[in-house]
Protein backbone atom coordinates (compact mmCIF):
# COMPACT_ATOMS: atom_id res chain seq x y z
CA UNK A 1 0.00 0.00 0.00
CA UNK A 2 2.74 2.37 1.00
CA UNK A 3 4.93 1.33 -2.28
CA UNK A 4 1.28 1.95 -4.13
CA UNK A 5 1.02 5.07 -2.63
CA UNK A 6 4.80 6.33 -3.28
CA UNK A 7 4.19 5.41 -6.65
CA UNK A 8 0.91 7.47 -7.12
CA UNK A 9 2.74 10.77 -5.69
CA UNK A 10 5.65 10.00 -7.94
CA UNK A 11 3.22 9.29 -11.16
CA UNK A 12 1.49 12.88 -10.18
CA UNK A 13 5.20 14.84 -10.11
CA UNK A 14 6.14 13.05 -13.23
CA UNK A 15 3.07 14.43 -14.59
CA UNK A 16 3.05 17.68 -13.00
CA UNK A 17 7.14 18.13 -14.28
CA UNK A 18 6.09 17.09 -17.26
CA UNK A 19 3.08 19.73 -17.83
CA UNK A 20 5.76 22.53 -16.19
CA UNK A 21 8.47 22.06 -19.03
CA UNK A 22 6.23 21.78 -21.80
CA UNK A 23 4.69 24.74 -20.89
CA UNK A 24 7.91 26.08 -20.33
CA UNK A 25 8.80 25.55 -23.52
CA UNK A 26 5.66 26.94 -25.17
CA UNK A 27 6.44 29.92 -23.31
CA UNK A 28 10.32 29.95 -24.65
CA UNK A 29 8.83 29.65 -28.32
CA UNK A 30 6.42 32.54 -27.50
CA UNK A 31 9.12 34.10 -26.36
CA UNK A 32 11.81 33.64 -29.17
CA UNK A 33 9.20 34.86 -31.58
CA UNK A 34 8.43 37.80 -29.91
CA UNK A 35 12.17 38.64 -29.43
CA UNK A 36 12.37 38.30 -33.69
CA UNK A 37 9.21 40.22 -33.95
CA UNK A 38 10.41 42.96 -31.95
CA UNK A 39 13.91 43.16 -33.66
CA UNK A 40 12.11 43.15 -37.05
CA UNK A 41 10.26 46.06 -36.01
CA UNK A 42 13.16 47.71 -34.73
CA UNK A 43 14.73 47.02 -38.42
CA UNK A 44 11.88 48.52 -39.95
CA UNK A 45 12.08 51.49 -37.74
CA UNK A 46 15.73 52.17 -38.27
CA UNK A 47 15.22 51.44 -42.03
CA UNK A 48 11.91 54.00 -42.04
CA UNK A 49 13.99 56.51 -40.45
CA UNK A 50 16.75 56.49 -42.33
CA UNK A 51 14.48 56.87 -45.42
CA UNK A 52 13.09 59.87 -43.67
CA UNK A 53 16.13 61.89 -42.92
CA UNK A 54 17.40 61.19 -46.73
CA UNK A 55 13.97 63.37 -47.06
CA UNK A 56 14.70 65.75 -44.72
CA UNK A 57 18.18 65.98 -46.78
CA UNK A 58 16.21 66.19 -50.06
CA UNK A 59 13.49 68.93 -48.78
CA UNK A 60 16.88 71.06 -47.12
CA UNK A 61 18.07 71.04 -50.78
CA UNK A 62 14.59 72.30 -52.06
CA UNK A 63 14.24 74.72 -50.01
CA UNK A 64 17.44 76.32 -50.55
CA UNK A 65 17.01 76.21 -54.49
CA UNK A 66 13.53 78.15 -53.63
CA UNK A 67 15.43 80.51 -51.85
CA UNK A 68 17.86 81.49 -54.13
CA UNK A 69 14.99 81.28 -56.83
CA UNK A 70 13.72 83.89 -54.94
CA UNK A 71 16.96 86.02 -54.26
CA UNK A 72 16.77 86.34 -58.12
CA UNK A 73 13.53 87.39 -58.10
CA UNK A 74 14.43 89.80 -55.56
CA UNK A 75 17.39 91.17 -57.64
CA UNK A 76 15.23 91.23 -60.94
CA UNK A 77 12.90 93.54 -59.24
CA UNK A 78 15.27 95.73 -57.54
CA UNK A 79 17.80 95.89 -60.97
CA UNK A 80 14.74 96.77 -63.36
CA UNK B 1 15.70 1.13 1.59
CA UNK B 2 13.08 0.72 -1.15
CA UNK B 3 10.91 3.46 0.80
CA UNK B 4 14.75 5.48 0.75
CA UNK B 5 14.68 5.24 -2.36
CA UNK B 6 11.27 6.17 -3.31
CA UNK B 7 11.58 9.24 -0.89
CA UNK B 8 14.92 10.36 -2.80
CA UNK B 9 12.68 10.25 -6.03
CA UNK B 10 10.32 12.34 -4.99
CA UNK B 11 12.54 14.58 -3.33
CA UNK B 12 14.27 14.82 -6.86
CA UNK B 13 10.82 15.41 -9.02
CA UNK B 14 9.80 17.56 -6.71
CA UNK B 15 12.66 19.79 -6.63
CA UNK B 16 12.66 19.71 -10.49
CA UNK B 17 9.04 20.55 -10.53
CA UNK B 18 10.00 23.83 -8.40
CA UNK B 19 12.60 24.81 -10.62
CA UNK B 20 10.59 24.43 -13.43
CA UNK B 21 7.63 26.01 -12.25
CA UNK B 22 10.25 29.03 -11.29
CA UNK B 23 11.79 28.95 -14.75
CA UNK B 24 7.95 29.71 -15.96
CA UNK B 25 7.23 32.63 -14.09
CA UNK B 26 10.99 34.04 -15.09
CA UNK B 27 9.62 33.38 -18.55
CA UNK B 28 5.68 34.48 -18.05
CA UNK B 29 7.05 38.30 -16.48
CA UNK B 30 9.65 38.67 -19.97
CA UNK B 31 6.87 37.54 -21.86
CA UNK B 32 4.57 40.42 -20.21
CA UNK B 33 6.80 42.64 -20.65
CA UNK B 34 8.18 42.16 -23.92
CA UNK B 35 4.43 42.18 -24.81
CA UNK B 36 3.70 46.07 -22.93
CA UNK B 37 7.04 46.84 -24.89
CA UNK B 38 5.77 45.86 -28.32
CA UNK B 39 2.04 47.58 -27.58
CA UNK B 40 4.19 50.34 -26.56
CA UNK B 41 6.37 50.42 -29.79
CA UNK B 42 3.18 49.51 -31.86
CA UNK B 43 1.37 53.30 -29.99
CA UNK B 44 4.37 55.35 -30.95
CA UNK B 45 4.53 53.97 -34.05
CA UNK B 46 0.80 54.61 -35.01
CA UNK B 47 1.75 58.34 -33.34
CA UNK B 48 4.55 58.57 -35.52
CA UNK B 49 2.42 57.66 -38.45
CA UNK B 50 -0.38 60.25 -37.70
CA UNK B 51 2.12 62.99 -37.05
CA UNK B 52 3.73 62.14 -40.62
CA UNK B 53 -0.25 61.99 -42.49
CA UNK B 54 -0.40 65.37 -40.77
CA UNK B 55 3.31 66.60 -42.56
CA UNK B 56 1.79 64.87 -45.84
CA UNK B 57 -1.16 66.50 -45.65
CA UNK B 58 0.68 70.33 -44.80
CA UNK B 59 2.69 69.50 -47.75
CA UNK B 60 0.35 68.55 -50.33
CA UNK B 61 -1.62 72.46 -49.29
CA UNK B 62 2.34 74.19 -49.75
CA UNK B 63 3.05 72.55 -52.88
CA UNK B 64 -0.93 73.41 -54.36
CA UNK B 65 -0.10 77.06 -53.06
CA UNK B 66 3.48 77.03 -54.74
CA UNK B 67 1.75 75.54 -58.03
CA UNK B 68 -1.15 78.78 -57.74
CA UNK B 69 1.59 81.33 -57.27
CA UNK B 70 3.63 79.39 -60.38
CA UNK B 71 -0.07 80.10 -62.12
CA UNK B 72 -0.28 83.76 -61.08
CA UNK B 73 3.45 84.28 -62.59
CA UNK B 74 2.51 82.75 -65.85
CA UNK B 75 -0.86 84.77 -66.18
CA UNK B 76 1.24 87.84 -65.04
CA UNK B 77 4.37 86.61 -68.08
CA UNK B 78 1.27 86.15 -70.71
CA UNK B 79 -0.95 89.48 -70.37
CA UNK B 80 2.29 91.71 -69.93
CA UNK C 1 8.75 143.43 -112.07
CA UNK C 2 10.50 144.50 -108.75
CA UNK C 3 7.28 144.27 -107.43
CA UNK C 4 6.14 141.38 -109.09
CA UNK C 5 9.82 139.72 -108.08
CA UNK C 6 8.93 140.58 -104.66
CA UNK C 7 5.69 139.47 -104.65
CA UNK C 8 6.95 135.99 -105.75
CA UNK C 9 10.15 135.96 -103.35
CA UNK C 10 6.97 136.60 -100.14
CA UNK C 11 4.84 133.63 -101.99
CA UNK C 12 7.36 131.36 -101.60
CA UNK C 13 8.37 131.96 -98.04
CA UNK C 14 4.59 131.88 -97.05
CA UNK C 15 4.18 128.54 -98.58
CA UNK C 16 7.53 127.25 -97.03
CA UNK C 17 6.39 128.78 -93.55
CA UNK C 18 3.00 126.59 -94.15
CA UNK C 19 4.62 123.72 -94.91
CA UNK C 20 7.01 124.17 -91.62
CA UNK C 21 4.61 124.94 -89.65
CA UNK C 22 2.42 122.06 -90.79
CA UNK C 23 5.48 119.36 -90.58
CA UNK C 24 5.70 121.26 -86.68
CA UNK C 25 2.11 120.07 -85.92
CA UNK C 26 2.81 116.51 -87.02
CA UNK C 27 6.02 116.06 -85.31
CA UNK C 28 3.78 117.49 -82.35
CA UNK C 29 1.09 115.33 -82.51
CA UNK C 30 3.68 112.44 -82.85
CA UNK C 31 5.56 113.07 -80.06
CA UNK C 32 2.56 113.52 -77.88
CA UNK C 33 1.23 110.48 -78.62
CA UNK C 34 5.01 108.89 -78.03
CA UNK C 35 4.69 110.30 -74.48
CA UNK C 36 1.50 108.89 -73.68
CA UNK C 37 2.68 105.44 -75.31
CA UNK C 38 6.20 106.08 -73.17
CA UNK C 39 3.78 107.08 -69.84
CA UNK C 40 1.01 103.98 -70.26
CA UNK C 41 4.30 101.46 -70.71
CA UNK C 42 5.86 102.94 -67.68
CA UNK C 43 2.17 102.34 -65.79
CA UNK C 44 1.71 98.87 -67.00
CA UNK C 45 5.44 98.41 -65.85
CA UNK C 46 5.25 99.51 -62.49
CA UNK C 47 1.87 97.35 -61.84
CA UNK C 48 3.66 94.44 -63.31
CA UNK C 49 6.33 95.00 -60.58
CA UNK C 50 4.18 95.56 -57.70
CA UNK C 51 2.47 92.16 -58.99
CA UNK C 52 6.02 90.65 -58.68
CA UNK C 53 6.37 91.73 -55.73
CA UNK C 54 3.18 90.41 -54.36
CA UNK C 55 4.34 86.97 -55.42
CA UNK C 56 7.90 87.33 -53.82
CA UNK C 57 6.12 88.22 -50.39
CA UNK C 58 3.64 85.05 -50.95
CA UNK C 59 6.75 82.58 -52.45
CA UNK C 60 8.79 84.03 -48.85
CA UNK C 61 5.74 83.25 -47.05
CA UNK C 62 5.81 79.94 -48.66
CA UNK C 63 9.36 79.16 -48.17
CA UNK C 64 8.64 79.87 -44.49
CA UNK C 65 6.08 77.64 -44.15
CA UNK C 66 8.17 74.75 -45.63
CA UNK C 67 10.72 75.29 -43.58
CA UNK C 68 8.30 75.28 -40.51
CA UNK C 69 7.22 71.73 -42.07
CA UNK C 70 10.77 70.74 -42.75
CA UNK C 71 11.71 72.10 -38.69
CA UNK C 72 8.90 69.59 -37.45
CA UNK C 73 9.90 66.74 -39.62
CA UNK C 74 13.40 67.65 -37.52
CA UNK C 75 11.88 67.00 -34.48
CA UNK C 76 9.75 63.65 -35.40
CA UNK C 77 12.99 62.43 -36.39
CA UNK C 78 14.66 63.96 -33.27
CA UNK C 79 12.00 62.27 -31.29
CA UNK C 80 11.66 59.08 -32.00
CA UNK D 1 7.86 152.87 -99.50
CA UNK D 2 6.50 150.45 -101.16
CA UNK D 3 9.29 148.27 -101.34
CA UNK D 4 10.29 149.02 -97.85
CA UNK D 5 7.09 147.36 -96.74
CA UNK D 6 7.74 144.37 -99.47
CA UNK D 7 11.15 144.10 -97.43
CA UNK D 8 10.02 143.99 -93.90
CA UNK D 9 7.19 141.68 -94.98
CA UNK D 10 9.71 139.69 -96.13
CA UNK D 11 11.72 139.46 -93.38
CA UNK D 12 9.23 138.87 -91.03
CA UNK D 13 8.38 135.94 -92.96
CA UNK D 14 12.20 134.65 -93.18
CA UNK D 15 12.66 134.96 -89.45
CA UNK D 16 8.96 133.29 -88.86
CA UNK D 17 10.41 130.13 -91.57
CA UNK D 18 13.60 130.29 -89.39
CA UNK D 19 11.85 129.99 -85.82
CA UNK D 20 9.40 127.46 -87.18
CA UNK D 21 12.62 125.11 -88.66
CA UNK D 22 14.76 125.61 -85.76
CA UNK D 23 11.15 124.94 -83.72
CA UNK D 24 11.49 121.49 -86.18
CA UNK D 25 14.47 120.58 -85.58
CA UNK D 26 14.31 120.89 -81.61
CA UNK D 27 11.29 117.89 -81.96
CA UNK D 28 12.69 115.70 -84.64
CA UNK D 29 15.35 115.79 -81.55
CA UNK D 30 13.24 115.41 -79.20
CA UNK D 31 11.35 112.33 -81.29
CA UNK D 32 14.50 110.75 -82.16
CA UNK D 33 15.45 110.45 -78.27
CA UNK D 34 12.18 109.47 -76.83
CA UNK D 35 11.89 106.80 -80.27
CA UNK D 36 15.60 105.84 -78.55
CA UNK D 37 14.33 105.49 -74.91
CA UNK D 38 11.12 103.46 -75.60
CA UNK D 39 12.96 101.07 -78.15
CA UNK D 40 15.69 100.82 -74.87
CA UNK D 41 12.63 100.54 -72.78
CA UNK D 42 11.44 97.03 -74.89
CA UNK D 43 14.38 95.56 -75.09
CA UNK D 44 14.99 95.86 -71.09
CA UNK D 45 11.69 94.95 -70.77
CA UNK D 46 11.88 92.16 -73.09
CA UNK D 47 15.02 91.17 -70.66
CA UNK D 48 13.49 90.86 -68.14
CA UNK D 49 10.54 89.13 -69.26
CA UNK D 50 12.85 86.40 -70.33
CA UNK D 51 14.61 85.99 -66.89
CA UNK D 52 10.73 85.82 -65.54
CA UNK D 53 10.73 83.36 -67.99
CA UNK D 54 13.21 81.63 -66.55
CA UNK D 55 12.36 81.79 -63.31
CA UNK D 56 9.04 80.34 -64.23
CA UNK D 57 10.66 77.27 -65.34
CA UNK D 58 12.77 77.05 -62.65
CA UNK D 59 10.08 77.28 -60.17
CA UNK D 60 8.13 74.70 -62.31
CA UNK D 61 11.02 72.17 -61.38
CA UNK D 62 10.80 72.61 -58.12
CA UNK D 63 7.43 71.76 -57.68
CA UNK D 64 8.22 69.00 -59.22
CA UNK D 65 10.80 67.99 -57.39
CA UNK D 66 8.68 68.83 -54.16
CA UNK D 67 5.65 66.50 -55.80
CA UNK D 68 8.34 63.18 -55.97
CA UNK D 69 9.15 63.76 -52.33
CA UNK D 70 5.56 64.46 -51.53
CA UNK D 71 4.73 61.14 -53.61
CA UNK D 72 7.91 59.22 -51.65
CA UNK D 73 7.16 59.96 -48.65
CA UNK D 74 3.30 58.83 -48.81
CA UNK D 75 4.94 55.59 -50.10
CA UNK D 76 6.83 55.09 -47.01
CA UNK D 77 3.46 55.90 -45.02
CA UNK D 78 1.48 53.30 -46.73
CA UNK D 79 4.34 50.87 -46.86
CA UNK D 80 5.30 51.16 -43.25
Amino acid sequence: ESANEFQSQKDTLTLKLQDSESRNETLEAQLSDLERRLESSQHEREDFRKSLRSLLELLDSKIFELTELRDTLAKLLEGS
